[in-house]
C-alpha cells in the first residue's frame, strides 16, 4: 500500500545527455511515468554534443528505485555514468562523533582536561561518589542498548547491522533533547548476559534505553536492570509506545464524549508494545481490555502459545471470558490498538465496533488496516505513518522524558513518570486544535520536549525518585 | 618536589578590595610569598568605597591552595567573596558530547538518518558485515574501557571516578587523532567479566583502548581479548609506556654511540609498564636485562612473590643471574628504565654505572629520583613530566596508531606495528636537533601523529593485519 515516494528512497542519477531539443521532457515524463517524484535537477557540466545533468529522484522502495534507473536507462541519446543513493551517502563514515567542549591546544588546557588537574576531579568524586553527576557526562548520558534482535520490521539482524538505527536513535536524542546518547550494540542475545553487561557499563551514563530487543527476553531484562540499577532502566518498545498511544487514547476519548472506564479495547499483538500497552491502560482504569496474539484472544483458560507476559494479560484482561479470533473480540469494541502487523483487520471488522469507532492501527511501516479502508468505517484512525494524520510516534515520548529523568537525577522510571509523560504529550492539543484529524502534536512541535520534560522531572521529584536538589 | 605551580591547580579568588591606595601591590605581594603566581587579575566592578577583582593564581597542589587562600584572607580590608577551582569548573557536566554530523530538522531529514531509509542500511551491513566500516561510527570509534582499578598515581578509586580521566583521554583521541573514542567505566574487577562485557560491546567499536587497569589482570584481560576479537586490543599503559621509552631509547642510544645488543638495561617495576617494556626490549635484541620490582632483583630461583608475568621476566632476563637489590642490579648498567615509584633511586646508584648513563625515571609526577640529583651522574635524562626535558607521555603513541590501525582497518595489533610506531617517534628528531635534552618530540608537535600512523599502516598492510583494499 506504500504509494508515496519517500525522501528515504532518495536516489541521484548523474545523466550524460545528447545536446537534442527536448531530452529534459523525455527524460523527467519517463521518471514521471515510471513513478519518480523528481526532487532537483542540477548541471553538472555542458559540453559541446552532450550536458551532464544530476537528476535527484524520490522513490517508493528498493525495487521502485531499480524500475527508475531501468526506464532511464532505455530512453535513447541518454548515459547513466552513475546512480548515488543519498541516504548511503549519509551514512558514509557513520551519523553521531564525539565533540571536545574545550579545546586541548596546549600543556596548560592538557594540565587541566587531563593530568595533573583531572586527579584532584578523580579523588572528588572518589570521596563522594553523587559528584559523578556534576563533573563527568554521567549528567547528560544515555547508552541506547540493543541485542538486534527486533530492529524496525527487519527483525533479529544482530548488532552490527542494528548500529544504524542505534545512531539514528542518537541523533534523534541529541537533537531533540540535547542528550548525549551512546549505542551499545550487544553481541549476545543471553538474557542474563545482556543484564549483566548493562550492569557493568552503568557507572557512566545517566541512565539506560533498551531497545529492538525482542520479546519475551525484554521483560525480564528490564524488570531485573530496573531492581539492580540506580539509574532509569526505559525500554522504549514497550513503554514509549505505550505513553504515545496512551497520550493519543485521552485525546480521543475527549472528542468522542467517552470516558476511559466504561470503554470497551481491543489491543491486537501481545510483543513488547502490546504488553506494555496493556499494562498502562489496566493502570487508567481500562477495565474491559481483550488481548489477541497470532493465535487469537488471550483468556484464562488458554494454555497453549503462552508465556509469563501473556500469562498475566490472561489475569488481568478478558473479564468477559470471550475467546475465538481477532473478528470475535471486534465485537462491540470502542477502541482498537494494533501494535502486530499489516493487514489483520478486516472494515466487516469495523462495523460490529461500538459507536464513534476509534482505530489506532499503529504496525509499520504497513497498518493492520489500510488507512484507506477503515475510514468509511471509523470516527477516529492513528497509524504509526507520517503520510497520514495521527501519526503515533515514539519520538514524543523519548527525548522530553529522558530530558525530564536527567534534568532530575531520576533513579527510576515509575508508573506515575509515564502517566505524567502520557498527559503532557496529550496537552499539547488544546480544546480548540483538538479534531479527529489531530489527537497527537506533531513529532518536530519542539515545545512537547519541553513540555514533556517538566512534566517527567515534576512527577519525579513528586514519587521521590528524584535525587537533584531542587 | 613539585615547585612550580600549575595551571592544574589554578584558583580564581574573587576579592572585595577596600579603595586605598597600595592595597592591588599588598595582594599581589602576599600571593607571591605564598608561591603562588598569578595569571591574571580582572576587574569585576568598581564601587564607591571597595572594588571587586577577580585573581586568577597559580598554585602547586590542594594544600597549597589552602595556604594563598588563607594568606589573602588575612590582608586587612579584603573580604573574600568566594573561591573558584579553574580545573572544577571545566569539568562542569563532563568534557565530552555527542556531535551529530548531519541535522535532523524535518521529515527529509528524518526519513534517512533514520526510519524508513535507514532499514536499508541496516539490510546492507546485515548481507555484508564488512559494511559496518562502511556505513557506521565503527569505522572511526574506539572503546575506552577500565574497571579505575589503577588510575593514575591515585590507585583503585572504581569506575565512577575514574570517569573524569577517561573522558580526557576521549578527548586526546579527538583532538590530536579525529577518533571517536567513549569511556567505558566498568563496575567489575572480575577478569572474566570484563573480558565478556568487552566482548559483548565490541560490535560498535574499530577498537579497544584498556587503560588503567591494575597489573597482574592487566595481562590476561588483553591477551584473551586480542585472541577472541577481531579488532584491535591495546593496553595503553603496558603497550604505549614500551612504545615511547623504546622510541626515547633508540634517540639516546644514537647519542651515546652505543648498540642496543651490547647494552646492561636495568628495569625498575615489574608492573603493566615495566613489564611491557621488558618484553618489547627483548624483542629488539637487548640481551641482559636485569627486571626489579619491590622485593629486589627477580631471577630464576626467586620463589616469593612472583606470578605468571613475573616468571616470564625471570625465565627470559637476568642471564647473568644477578641477585638482591635495584643498587646490586644498578652496577655496571648502560640504561634505568624506571617504571615504578618515587625516589627509590639514590644519586650512589648512579655513579655505578657504566660510561655515559642513560636514566629513564619515568614514575608520575614524582620521579625515581629527582632531576636536580640525578643530572651530575647522568648523560641523558628522562621523565614522565612536562616540566623537564625529554618527557616520555603515552600522549606521543596512542593518537596516532589508532589512527593507523583504523585507517587500515587493522584486526589486531601485532609486535611489527608497535615496532613500527616507535621508530617513527624516534624518526621525529633528526640528527641535527638531538641532543641530550631533546631525544623525543614534544607531544604537541603535530606531525608526530599522522607519522606515526602511516607507519602503522604501513607496517598493518605489510604484516597482513589491515583489513582495509588500499
Amino acid at each position: 500500500m506504500r504509494t508515496t515516494p519517500t525522501p528515504g528512497y532518495s536516489i541521484t542519477l548523474r545523466l550524460e545527455i545528447t545536446n537534442q531539443l527536448g531530452m529534459f521532457g523525455k527524460i523527467a515524463t519517463a521518471i514521471g511515468e515510471a513513478g519518480g517524484d523528481i526532487v532537483a535537477a542540477d548541471i553538472v557540466r555542458a559540453g559541446k554534443g552532450a550536458i551532464v545533468r544530476d537528476f535527484t529522484v524520490n522513490a517508493r522502495d528498493d525495487l521502485h528505485e531499480k524500475t527508475i534507473v531501468d526506464t532511464v536507462k532505455r530512453i535513447d541519446g541518454v548515459r547513466i555514468i552513475h546512480v548515488s543513493d543519498r541516504t548511503f551517502l549519509l551514512h558514509l563514515g557513520g551519523k553521531i562523533e564525539i565533540h571536545n567542549k574545550v579545546p586541548v591546544k596546549n600543556r596548560n588546557d592538557l594540565s587541566r582536561v587531563y593530568t595533573p588537574g583531572v586527579a584532584r576531579v578523580c579523588s572528588a568524586i572518589h570521596s563522594d561518589p553523587g559528584k559523578a553527576y556534576r563533573f563527568t557526562i554521567k549528567r547528560n548520558s544515555v547508552a541506547i542498548v540493543t541485542d538486534g534482535s527486533a530492529v524496525l520490521g527487519l527483525g533479529d539482524i544482530g548488532p552490527a547491522a542494528a548500529l544504524p538505527v542505534m545512531e539514528g536513535k542518537s541523533m534523534l536524542f541529541k537533537e531533540f533533547a540535547n542528550i548525549d546518547a551512546f549505542p551499545l550494540c550487544l553481541s549476545t542475545k543471553d538474557t542474563d548476559e545482556i543484564i549483566r553487561t548493562v550492569k557493568y557499563i552503568s557507572p557512566a551514563f545517566g541512565g539506560i534505553n533498551l531497545e529492538d530487543i525482542s520479546a519475551p527476553r525484554c521483560f525480564e531484562i528490564e524488570e531485573r536492570l530496573k531492581q539492580d540499577l540506580a539509574i532509569p532502566v526505559f525500554h522504549d518498545d514497550q513503554h514509549g509506545t505505550a505513553v504515545v498511544t496512551l497520550a493519543a487514547l485521552f485525546n480521543a476519548l475527549r472528542l468522542v464524549g467517552k470516558q476511559l472506564e466504561g470503554i470497551r479495547m481491543v489491543i491486537s499483538g501481545a510483543g513488547a508494545a502490546g504488553t506494555a500497552c496493556c499494562r498502562i491502560f489496566r493502570e487508567v482504569g481500562i477495565a474491559d481490555i481483550i488481548v489477541c496474539d497470532t493465535k487469537g484472544v488471550i483468556h484464562r483458560d488458554r494454555t497453549e502459545h503462552m508465556n509469563a507476559a501473556k500469562k498475566w494479560i490472561a489475569e488481568n484482561t478478558n473479564p468477559r471470558m470471550v475467546k475465538g479470533s481477532l473478528s470475535d473480540a471486534m465485537d462491540g469494541a470502542d477502541v482498537f490498538i494494533g501494535v502486530s502487523v499489516p493487514d489483520i483487520l478486516l472494515p466487516g471488522d469495523l462495523k460490529h465496533m461500538a459507536s464513534d469507532p476509534v482505530v489506532f492501527a499503529l504496525a509499520n511501516p504497513e497498518p493492520e488496516i489500510a488507512p484507506e479502508d477503515a475510514h468509511p468505517h471509523v470516527k477516529i484512525l492513528a497509524t504509526g505513518r507520517s503520510d497520514y494524520p495521527n501519526q503515533i510516534n515514539n519520538m514524543l515520548c523519548f527525548p522530553g522524558l529522558f530530558r525530564g529523568l536527567l534534568d532530575s537525577r531520576a533513579g527510576t522510571v515509575n508508573e506515575e513518570i509515564k502517566l505524567a509523560a502520557a498527559r503532557a504529550i496529550a496537552s499539547m492539543v488544546d480544546e480548540k486544535g483538538l479534531s479527529a484529524d489531530y489527537i497527537i502534536p506533531s513529532i518536530f512541535d519542539r515545545k512537547v520536549v519541553s513540555t514533556v520534560a517538566s512534566a517527567v522531572s515534576e512527577a519525579a521529584y513528586r514519587t521521590g525518585a528524584a535525587r537533584q536538589g531542587k
